[in-house]
C-alpha cells in the first residue's frame, strides 16, 4: 500500500470518529446553494466561501469550466435538490492559461508522462508511449479568467434547462491573498450578477 | 445583494484576512494526488481525507462520475501537474441513485423548478414552463455504488489517454458514518486498486 494511501486512511479514521450529527444530515443542501469551481489545490471552496458539510453543492473541474458535465450538475442540483444561488468561481494563476488544445494534445501525443514547463513552454522528457486521443478533446483552456468567468455565467444563464428563478454570480479567486473579487459590469462588458 | 451572498463575502473577508504563508503556494498538488467524487453537500474530502490547501486535485460532479470532462481533468492533472495516484469516492445515500435519465428529462420537459420526492417518487408542483432538452443528456445515474465506482475505475485505468503509472482506488464514503469503505475485487468482481 503507497504511503498516501496509509496517510489518508488514517486521516478517515480520525476524521469519521468525530463526526457525531454530522451523521443525520439531510441530502439537499441547506443553504440552497451551489459552487463550479477548478480543481487546483490551492482552492478549498468550503474555506474560502465559509461553508460546512450539508450546506453547498460544489461542482469541480480542470478550469471551473461551464462543460456539459458541470451543466448537467447544475441542473440536478436545481431541479432535485433545491439550490438557487450558483457561484461560478475561477482563479489566478490557473494551469488552463499555460496551454491550448494543440499544446497538450502535441505532448500527449507524444508520450502520457508528466511535462515540464519553463520560460520557453512545455515540453515532453521523452517521446514513446503517447496517443493521438487527444486532438479530439475540447480542452477548455482559458485566456483570461475575467472573460472565461463571464462567458460560463452566461452559457449556464442562457442554457435551456436552467431556471431563470437560480441566481448566478461569477468570481475569481485570488490565490495569493484569499480573496474573492466579483467579476461584473464595472471590470468587463455584459452583466454577471443575474 | 442576497444574504447568503452576503454571509460568504463575509467568511471569504474572514478566510483572506488569515490567509498568511498559503498565498505562495505552487501551482502542482504537493501530494500528487487527485480526488474525484461527488458534489453532495455532506462531502468534505480535504476533511474526509485529511488534506490541505495546496495537496491535491479535487474533481466532482453529481455522482463522481467518471464523465469525459472528469477524464479531460484527470488527465492534465497527471500529463501537466504530476498527480500519480488518483481515488475515485463515491458515496452512500447519493440523489444519483434516485431517479433514471427518464424520469429527470420527463420532469424537466413539465417545468425547470425543484420537484419533490415523497414514497412514491418524484413529482413536480406545477405543468409549465419546462423544456424537452434533457432527452438529449445522459445524466449518469448510478444503481449501485459499489458497481457504478468500479465502473468509473475501469473506465479511468482503460482510457488511452490515462498512463499506466497512474495508480487508482476505488472508495464509497458512507455519509453516517464518515467512514472511506474501499471497494475491491472482495466486494465485487473484478480488481479496483490497480
Amino acid at each position: 500500500m503507497s504511503n498516501l494511501l496509509n496517510e489518508v486512511l488514517a486521516a478517515n479514521k480520525n476524521y469519521a470518529s468525530g463526526f457525531g450529527e454530522k451523521g443525520s444530515l439531510p441530502m439537499p443542501p441547506g443553504r440552497k446553494v451551489a459552487i463550479l469551481t477548478c480543481m487546483d489545490a490551492r482552492l478549498d471552496p468550503a474555506k474560502y466561501a465559509g461553508l460546512t458539510e450539508g450546506d453547498a453543492h460544489v461542482i469541480r473541474n480542470a478550469g471551473g469550466r461551464a462543460s456539459d458535465d458541470a451543466i448537467r450538475s447544475l441542473v440536478i442540483s436545481h431541479k432535485l435538490l433545491g439550490t438557487n444561488e450558483w457561484f461560478v468561481i475561477h482563479h489566478t494563476d490557473c494551469g488552463m492559461e499555460t496551454f491550448t488544445n494543440e499544446i497538450i494534445s502535441g505532448l500527449l501525443k507524444e508520450n502520457l508522462e508528466t511535462a515540464t514547463i519553463d520560460r520557453n513552454g512545455w515540453r515532453n522528457l521523452k517521446n514513446s508511449g503517447g496517443s493521438s486521443e487527444g486532438q479530439f478533446i475540447n480542452w477548455l483552456t482559458i485566456k483570461k479568467q475575467e472573460v472565461s468567468v463571464l462567458e460560463d455565467v452566461k452559457r449556464i444563464r442562457n442554457h435551456p434547462l436552467v431556471s431563470k428563478s437560480v441566481s448566478i454570480y461569477g468570481f475569481i479567486f485570488d490565490v495569493n491573498s484569499g480573496k474573492l473579487i466579483e467579476i461584473s459590469e464595472a471590470t468587463e462588458a455584459g452583466k454577471v450578477r443575474t
